[in-house]
């Protein structure tokens, strides 16, 4: 719990200002046990999967694809999709895309693997 | 937990033109046990709170207020807000604005006031 960025009003967009790394989630705020966090993605992710928890991804800029097994969800500013837990996925961003997650506290951004692109979690923006 | 919502991308632009009535939070999707909602909010609402979840508002057009006592917080488009569990809260829209909420599954929009701006929970669509 953050109370600072709790009382605070946090504008999104302004957020990504302050970093540039991609795949590297940083957190914006708090609500209960969950997380909203923010990423700038550019290339392939790796697959992956969340066993406990459902997440959300919002598009902020830009546009990003979702890659499922048999089906491929293509995303653009504006769109918000569910990837249920469980769930194995593979975001791909041709371009710089910029993303808005939110999930359960303490998900690591590549689930169980462990993979170079795997990020510190809780790091605060 | 509905399956439908939950594989599909949602555009939350669009989602606002199926509806236009005011202070009725529609359901978008479900994260785990959590509900993302849109609103449309126009003039004064209650004064309440939400004793059993913290309440994430995220503008997504126009510009609103939250009183709390003591502090008065803006909000515009781009801008996210965290109401801590319990707090007294009073959201305020001059002209229209349309907001997304994050909050528990069964929220109440007025928390456990019962008055003609109570709105029937887990409204889809």
């Amino acid at each position: 719990m953050n109370i600072n960025n709790k009382s605070k009003k946090i504008n999104i967009k302004q957020k990504f200002s302050k970093f540039s790394k991609y795949w590297s989630p940083k957190v914006l705020a708090e609500m209960n046990d969950y997380q909203f966090k923010i990423a700038r993605i550019k290339g392939e992710f790796i697959w992956h999967n969340h066993n406990e928890t459902d997440e959300v991804f919002i598009v902020i800029e830009g546009t990003m694809k979702i890659l499922l097994k048999g089906e491929t969800i293509q995303l653009s500013k504006g769109d918000l999709y569910v990837v249920p837990k469980g769930i194995d996925h593979k975001p791909v961003a041709e371009k710089e895309c910029k993303v808005m997650l939110v999930e359960l506290k303490g998900t690591k951004n590549t689930g169980s693997e462990i993979h170079k692109l795997t990020a510190e979690d809780n790091q605060w923006i």
